[in-house]
């Protein structure tokens, strides 16, 4: 049985001893222990993961590891047993190359995954669905309609027990009430090395500036559009010898790489958020 | 005799044909022909070098050029004969990294300029011009003496002919007067991969944002701070693991590296600038 | 009508000239002009775009050109007209990212080819040839039957005129046989950057070196293994945290995306193979 | 006071329990753990930084350490008491730019050592090590005079009490005798990605074999030519359109910046080495 321990809370002595004690009584044996502090806001943060052979009771371990460590350090921690796959929910609208590039790593066993549904304001994709026979809701959006397709939506994400959303090139702006369902469970690709560019149409103003570089990052949504905490950018040189049409098509192999890159540590717990960035253990 | 031609001009049909037609009957041998259409724009872009075995004069030269092709095609275009190296000054403050890898790279044969003298508003790299046996002007700038500061500095350009001037993390704003004496002839490095953290302290802006790369852009000085057009860009990767002062240094490193790039482009004359952009010939 | 010439030969003087002027005389109008020079070898390079509105006549052009040019400069040349895409086979084995990762693309429009048939030694990935509803033929290789299984190969590949093969992840060694009727038109992708751990396991080898830079490898097919004109290659940092297991997950991503450029810059004909290199024009 | 530790030994279970307690019981706190378990060699690794606010006793630590935990463990560690700057000599040759590079980051105060002297088997760098002020050692190498030069560096380097040595493009190969008195403490930069291009010449080969990427590697000396345990790799890109020439002068900017990394983290102690290659903790 294998236990995968996420903490964070105010920096002080002592943290990782009192820790690795309290899984040495209980039997656990850590495997990976990674650890950091925020030096400017003095926050420890630590990832842990231990064996435990001689099995383990959920409901004790919780209720010591909170009186034990969790009220003294102030600690804000969360645990994951090994054995049951998240769901993820894909949301897409006419873009494929992100949405093929999910699809076939979870056709090859790559992400660790269950995936209930893809869902799009268009009807576009849906042939890629069917190709990897997972369920398509097209649940269109208008101005007056926003408001209700959210409410289809949320319906569908709890009805499904969703974990995360996936924002595979979905072009609409998510409100905070699907927000504040998921904090810090949506992801999203943005076509550009945030903080640049950030908004509609990154290529084209790449283009007008005339960068050498191009990127793209993934990033949990926030309310504040393409701000949220930046799991993880990659980019790519250009030349003036590039059209935009060169730039997106080049763009595309970044997003989808460094989505999947952003969707895998997710997956693997390997993402912590404070002060709206990350800490990513890998 | 070799010469280096830079043509542009509204593209149209028969250009490239032309100029090579009247480089052969001057007896000019193409030994590099690169050219680019910027097709949103409708500009044509050539850069060519060319022997001439036979010899080369330089007034007939650039009379026919002028009423055979110039004119017709209302090019802007320049030429450069071998042989003269160019006069670089070079602008510090305080930090010395490009300073020293500008001086070492010259040192060694690796730049083909002439550096006439470096020129700060501080003392405090006084010891490296000393080091190289280069003069050194300090010219201390406040906002009271910014005026007589930069006449005194054109005065000194002028004097030695200086061809472009390399802004070599010097951290005072240039003034309007400078960049028209110099236009497209002032070389800055940015310390952040622009247009993501133009202005001042872009590694604590970066590191405030949380991204995971950062970068440095070496771009022509114009009148909008941080705006110029880009010459060359690079990034380097880094995590929640490093402090801001881990991001200056892995940043100084980008930062000589992309300078020295971009000087040496232009030294070549790979360089031309249109639309507040740069075509780069490799 | 585009056409898109190539060309190399002798260096010699007046050759860019020789050749606008001729495109000039046929009414082409040159669109796009890359040349290189190999000093080594002195060998001259060409890769000319030109439109011709006025029509082309295919016959006489050949001849005019061979007559006029080809025979002076003794020149290599080809030429192609657009509007005809070419049939690209493609060859796996098990493994299926890079071939997900090519049908997609070709799905997305982003691939110009026809694609005839995809052709396996094992029936493995069926499956997704069905899914994007492409032919797929199971040919069985083994040491008694192979000598028969290529001419099946060949006899597939004659029957639908395939044009050039792209090898993704096929885990076969390629006889002379079929090197032979498709010289410099077999691609293949090597999951090393070569010449680093060529043949077989190279993540193994590669970790067992415990290098910090994993590389994938895109390169035409001659008859020593893993040894012909390196096309395209790319790398990614490694650490001593990553198993062999994660050099194989990273180097995934690596090999799908080396081997589409490699394959779109075949197609779009910016390649030329000499001396066992390749110079590609970009 | 702040303790550097660095363990390695066969993985069981329990160990950072064990050693976070005995640091715990010591009063040093934890400031950094890192860790690694090298799964195939099953080997645990960890590096640890521990701050001694209440004093630290020398003799009692290192023996009740290896009392209580290193012999029952297996472990083989060091530690290290902040304070005392390690001192490195340079071996150069003839060319220039690791050695400017290394000597500029030291005025700056990037590198944390002290350079007693330079050495070489050529007089032409001894202007530079004038213009920083280091004593330089002038030790021709011969056939015949190898063992008796070999001799006098190592009188040098143990009068001089020297830890560890950088050959910063030091063209002779070093001896076994050298070697078994700094083992893993002579650090090399050798011009290609590693194991591609070993031995002389690199940048000739990587020419002829058209690679699309050259690198640079910084390693640890071992008797085996070029094959010692891998600190650093870096690489770029190149192209048709570079000569060997080119090659060599992107190749100088990668060797500076790759060896100055490796220089850093074998300074920092952040190097372990393992059946001939790294660990290396950032």
């Amino acid at each position: 049985m294998k236990l995968t321990i996420l903490i964070h809370c105010p920096d002080q002595t002592g943290i990782i001893y009192s820790v690795t004690n309290f899984l040495f009584e209980k039997k656990g044996n850590v495997i990976y222990l990674d650890q950091h502090v925020d030096m400017e806001a003095q926050v420890f943060f630590m990832r842990l993961e231990a064996d435990f052979e001689n099995g383990f009771t959920k409901d004790s371990f919780e209720t010591e590891f909170n009186e034990t460590l969790a009220r003294s350090y102030k600690m804000q921690w969360s645990y994951h047993l090994d054995g049951t796959l998240p769901k993820m929910a894909i949301f897409v609208s006419k873009y494929n190359h992100c949405l093929y590039d999910l699809l076939s790593r979870h056709r090859s066993g790559e992400l660790d995954v269950e995936i209930p549904f893809i869902l799009s304001n268009h009807k576009d994709l849906e042939y890629i669905a069917e190709q990897f026979g997972i369920p398509y809701y097209h649940i269109p959006v208008t101005k007056a309609s926003k408001d209700e397709a959210e409410s289809e939506q949320l319906r569908l994400l709890q009805k499904h027990q969703v974990d995360f959303i996936v924002l595979a090139r979905y072009m609409q702006i998510v409100s905070s009430r699907l927000i504040q369902h998921y904090p810090n469970k949506i992801i999203n690709i943005h076509h550009s090395f945030l903080p640049a560019f950030a908004g509609a149409k990154p290529y084209h103003a790449a283009f007008e500036r005339g960068v050498k570089i191009i990127g793209a990052t993934s990033h949990y949504v926030t309310e504040e559009l393409d701000a949220g905490p930046i799991i993880e950018q990659d980019v790519t040189t250009v030349s003036h010898s590039h059209s935009i049409k060169d730039f997106i098509t080049k763009g595309r192999d970044l997003e989808k790489i460094v989505l999947s890159r952003a969707v895998k540590l997710h997956v693997h717990r390997k993402t912590m958020v404070y002060n709206n960035k990350t800490v990513i253990f890998t």
